[in-house]
This record gives structure tokens, C-alpha cells and sequence, in this order.
């Protein structure tokens, strides 16, 4: 019986470090290629995990074939979508409820406050990360102020579309 | 005659995007093969510019084979040293002064604020970024608030010593 949860942490960031200039940002940055491998990935993995600003700008089809949920402290505030579960509490109890359903591969997808609070409890495996070329001098972080995961194992790298790179990482400590 | 000075910006960040974890950061989390060729691509170069805390906590030998420029708001505080030119006034001014002095190529070596104001009047040609694999959390970004040029052009990547990565950009924005 699996008693661990793999989680990939997948995000895109500008060169500077940001994940979004602000809460409305559209990701509209990154290429195609980003958007069509960050498809493929999350289906192959079969499972997300994202926060509530994410889900409320993700469109409906982004659910479409992989199994999501939602942690969240309004799930009254959220409209039920299919092959998707709102769940309340903590990263750690979220990970308990997703062993429980039997998953033992996760993909960790943002936003900021998501990918945060999993590294602040040194919860994530691996980190897929896409380097935007641009810059925005200000946005929100993707890795937050308390991460205690904070080193990583180069495992490849390579480039994506209109001068994005592609890096995958195994977190070590 | 030239008239255009080439400004290569080179630094070493976090994957998270900072350049230190706060002013007294000895950048230890980078590895020697990084310095290394920071050294070759500066002594390459043959001109380096600095701030007064990149100058202060640089040794002595980092200014051999290297002609330096400090722009520094505060010379009188600063130790005179070999190659070394201490300037007060704006990036724009201190570029002038070089190109009188008949250089053409400078290395922009930090620290925060000297990326920033030379990024915030869109005076950089190309970026050295090393990405090592850590992360912090918080601390000084190498891009800055008001970045002007902030889109750019992958030219090259590959891998640097210890899970590190190397990225050459040309500024097209």
C-alpha cells in the first residue's frame, strides 16, 4: 500500500522570479509549448493540486481528463466543477485525504500561496520549472517566503518555445 | 570612434530569483566553477562596473587584470585601489566617462541597485545568469522594480559546476 505521495510542483516563472505580475495576470508570457507541455504533464501525472485563484481562472477544459482539487478555505464561494474535489484544512491533511483516494502521483500547480505553503512543510518530490525571458521587476513569488525546501538536484534541462528553458528538479533538502 | 558602449550584465541568482540573502551574503551557494568563469568572462571583457557594496566586499585580487568603475555616491568612504575608478553620477554619465576613456566593452557585475538603475534605463546588451539550486525565500532581487528592458533573447544554455545553469541573453526589449 502506498503510504507516500509523489508531488511535482509545476510552474512557470519570469527570469526575474515571478510566477504573475498580480492576482489577474492571463500567463499570457508564456508560450504555447509551455501551455501544451504543462497540458500533457498534468495528464500523464493524472491528479492536480491547486488553490482557489488558480481554479477560479482556469477555464473548464483545463479539468478535462485529470482529476482535480482544490484547497481551499471558501469552498461556498466555488462553483462544483466535474472530476473535481474542494477540500478545507491543511497541505498535509490534503495529502492524507488524496492517499486515501488511492493517488500516489500529484501535480502541484499553483498559485503562489499553494506552492508556498507545500515547500514551507517540505512536501514536494520534484519541481518542473519553465524560465520565461522577461522580466517584470515586481508580481507574486512562486516560492514564497518559508521554504524549507530549498535545494535542489539538477536532473535535465532543455529549451521550450520562443526562448523559454525547461528544468526539472529533485528537491534534496 | 565608437560611440556605444556593450554592457554585459552577469549574476549569479537563486531559483527563486535573488542575487543574495541580504547585503553581508558571501554568495558561498555558488559554486567555484562559477567564479571561475566570472573571473575568465570579466578578465574576457576587460572592464568591470560595481557599487559600493559589490566593491567593498570584492578582495583584492578580483581587480587584477581588470580595469574597475564604481559608482558610488559615497567615494571619500571608499578604498582607493589599483585599476580602480571611483565615479559619482548617473549610469548614463559613467557610461560617457568610459567611452571617453576609449572602452567599449564593460561587464556589469552588481550589485542590486547597480542592475536596477542600469536595467531601468535600458542600458544592458546581454545577461550571463547563473542559476544555482537553491532556494531562499527572500532577500535582494538582481533585476529590480523598474526594469525597462524586460524581454529578452535566449542565445545560449548549459550546465556550470554543481547542478547550476548558465544562460546567455541578448536584451531585445
Amino acid at each position: 500500500m502506498a503510504n507516500k505521495l509523489k508531488i511535482s510542483m509545476i510552474l512557470l516563472q519570469s527570469l526575474d522570479g515571478f510566477i504573475a505580475k498580480n492576482q489577474q495576470d492571463k500567463l499570457d508570457w508564456g508560450s504555447k509549448t509551455d501551455k501544451q507541455n504543462f497540458k500533457e504533464k498534468t495528464i500523464e501525472i493524472g491528479t492536480m493540486i491547486c488553490g482557489t485563484n488558480t481554479y477560479v481562472h482556469m477555464p473548464d477544459f483545463a479539468f478535462k481528463n485529470r482529476k482535480t482539487y482544490v484547497l481551499t478555505s471558501r469552498p461556498d464561494e466555488l462553483i462544483q466543477r466535474e472530476n473535481v474535489t474542494l477540500f478545507t484544512g491543511s497541505p498535509s491533511q490534503l495529502v492524507q485525504k488524496i492517499l486515501d483516494d488511492g493517488i500516489t502521483n500529484v501535480a502541484l500547480v499553483g498559485g503562489g500561496h499553494i506552492y508556498n505553503s507545500f515547500l514551507a512543510e517540505n512536501l514536494v518530490d520534484e519541481i518542473f520549472i519553465t524560465i520565461a525571458p522577461v522580466a517584470f521587476g515586481k508580481g507574486i513569488h512562486g516560492f514564497g517566503e518559508n521554504v524549507l525546501a530549498n535545494k535542489f538536484k539538477l536532473i535535465s534541462m532543455s529549451k521550450m518555445g520562443e526562448d523559454e528553458i525547461y528544468l526539472h528538479y529533485e528537491v534534496i533538502e
